[in-house]
């Protein structure tokens, strides 16, 4: 899960401000966060189905988070 | 950047709960960070030494968080 482009990210500019004060030359920091979920399904289609849902439903900001899905068995 | 084995994930935890509550047949959520850093350096070997150093200094903490570190160019 990460910011679209454009939309401010708090984190990542606080982040590179404390690392530029500690000497370093950083450009930019942009914060992502995976969340691990280990669920029941199925099927993978009933897992991914499931997935997608909780994203709309409670991960992601639709204005403002762009995020991948990503399967492991 | 993620919790050590046996460390609570309060987030993950509480996302599980809401999922649960939701309907979906959640296990656990694991949550970790993503920091895409980009630094000027003279070489590869110059950005790895300082991204372990941001990383000690400032981004993990010691007690709790095993991170990796991956370079794009």
């Amino acid at each position: 899960m990460s910011l679209k482009p454009g939309h401010a990210d708090p984190e990542g500019e606080v982040t590179a401000r404390s690392l530029r004060e500690l000497g370093y030359r950083v450009r930019s920091v942009k914060v992502s966060k995976i969340y691990r979920i280990e669920l029941e399904a199925k099927s993978q289609e009933e897992a991914r189905a499931h997935v997608e849902e909780m994203c709309w439903r409670l991960l992601a900001n639709p204005v403002k988070d762009d995020y991948i899905i990503v399967f492991e068995r």
